[in-house]
This record gives C-alpha cells, sequence and structure tokens, in this order.
C-alpha cells in the first residue's frame, strides 16, 4: 500500500533532528579544541541577510513542529526563540522530539486531503495537506538542516554526508 | 488515501530541479552583471573538501534520475559529469526532467515495498523501496539542491527562499 501521511513526516523530522542534535555535539567539542568563542560559531552565517545557525536549528525545529500538528490536527506547542546556547539549541532539539513522540500515524489518516491555510509572511497559503507536507514543509525543513550543516562545515567543522544522514 | 510513491517522488523532484535551472539563470545574470567569470562561480565550494556549484547540480540531478529510475523499474539514462559551463548544466538538468518526464504513475506501484540494493562508496546498501526513497534519495537531493543555492548565496547572488522554493 502507498506511503502514509506519518511515514512521509514524522520518521523524516525525527532522523533529521537527531542528526542535527549531533552534529551541535560535534561542533560544541570542536569549539572547545579550536578555543572558540561558541557564540561565535552560533552567529556564523553564509551571507550578512540569511539566518544564522541558531535560526537554522529553530526553524528546523518549527517546520517540523508545525507540519506534524498540522497534519495531526493538534496543537502545537509554544516555543519562544530564545536559545543562545549550543546547550539550549539541543533542549529545544529535544522538546521537538518530545512532541513528535506524541503524535500517533492514526491522527495523520485523511490529511492529505484536508485543506490547510497557513501564514507565510504577509500571505495566506492554502494547500490540501498532501501539498503542504511534500512541496512546504518538507523542503523548507530539509534546506533549514542542511544549511545550518553548511554553514558548521564552512566554518571547519570536520563533519560528513554521514552525520547529515545520521547513518549510524 | 494515501500518498503514492510517485507524488513522493517525481513532482518533488520536477520542482526543484526547475528551481535549480532558474537559480543558474540568475547565477549567469549574475556573472556578466559583475563581470565574475562564470567558471569562477561554477567552481565555488564552501570548504576545500566539500563539492562545487558544478558537482551539487550533477548530484542533484543523480538523485532524481536514480530514484525516479529504480522506483519504476526501469533503466536510468547515462549522463556523464562533463559539464563545465552554466549552458551545459542547465541541458543536464532539462535531460534529467525529460527523463523523469517519461514516467507513469503506475510505474511505481508496489515500489513501496520492493526490496532495492545500491552502491554507496564501497557498500551495498539494502532497502525497502519506501526507505530507500523517503530516507536516502530524497534527503540527498535536498542536499544538493540547498548545498547549490547556499554556495551562491554565500558568493553574492541575489536569491532568496522563494527562488529555492520556485514560488512563482
Amino acid at each position: 500500500m502507498p506511503v502514509s501521511m506519518y511515514a512521509v513526516s514524522v520518521p523524516t523530522f525525527q532522523k533529521h533532528l537527531h542528526a542535527l542534535d549531533g552534529i551541535l555535539d560535534k561542533a560544541m567539542a570542536y569549539a572547545v579544541a579550536k578555543k572558540i568563542d561558541p557564540a561565535t560559531l552560533l552567529k556564523a552565517r553564509l551571507y550578512p541577510d540569511m539566518f544564522d545557525v541558531t535560526r537554522q536549528v529553530q526553524a528546523a525545529c518549527d517546520f517540523a513542529k508545525s507540519a506534524a500538528a498540522r497534519l495531526a490536527n493538534v496543537e502545537a506547542p509554544s516555543h519562544p526563540d530564545t536559545e543562545t546556547t549550543f546547550a539550549e539549541l539541543k533542549e529545544r532539539i529535544a522538546k521537538t522530539l518530545a512532541f513528535l513522540a506524541t503524535l500517533k500515524p492514526e491522527q495523520m489518516d485523511g490529511s492529505e486531503d484536508r485543506v490547510l491555510t497557513i501564514k507565510v509572511g504577509p500571505n495566506d497559503m492554502t494547500f490540501a495537506g498532501r501539498d503542504y507536507l511534500l512541496h512546504f514543509a518538507l523542503p523548507n525543513f530539509y534546506f533549514h538542516c542542511t544549511t545550518a550543516y553548511g554553514i558548521l562545515r564552512h566554518n571547519g567543522l570536520e563533519i560528513g554526508k554521514r552525520d547529515f544522514m545520521r547513518r549510524v
């Protein structure tokens, strides 16, 4: 049988949030080893008007949390963007994973055809659940996970595709 | 009904390859406007041991082509990595899109449970089709699309999430 909305969403979010958590561990250790102020790494970005590492991690968490909540038709917990340390970002990931773990596959049954309206900047966007997941939530989630990885790589952190894919 | 393997794969690949093509158009125009040798942009990378823009685009095309071919159980066309110009990379994308356009949704029916074995470096990896698509092909595809975008952004190209998402 075809794939369920749950299978396309939650396990992907879980896998790559765990991967991101592992990358943050390596970045913390790298900052210590190289005597880099951790805040310098967390504020690194690829261009002045792009998000820094902190915002990339927050955005990845938020796309995962919001997508899963909308598809399961439950309220997403509120996670204000207040993190300023690696430990706090890891806690943000942990809270997101804890929320994802509360969701059951059957809560998303039928969400593929449910019409969702979301705010993107000043605009409303309306999607069928299927299109929202495949063409909005997933690409955005991957975008921010990949860019967090790319910024840290650019700053000399020795990680590889294996860390991004969490192939253990 | 849940989502089909085709719906999760081919339209995603098509959308983001079109987006990448549009980003390459903007990068070509940027090189002309700023009198940058196009080869300099194509060889840009975020770290010496990461892929440059050219290889990121080739890899995005290859993950799309191989995944679609494996799931549809057909032979993928061979596209050697010989591109050295923006025009040639756009042609590579066009060939990949032309191949994707030949595939019919029903060719992928049942591929979610088919067992696939692929070579990753020196190793064989074995997956159910569902896991191969969701946890190997899609993250790799998005990784390379995002990193091509990130390298060009880092080099001053004025593009935004709208270009990545091909929101037109």
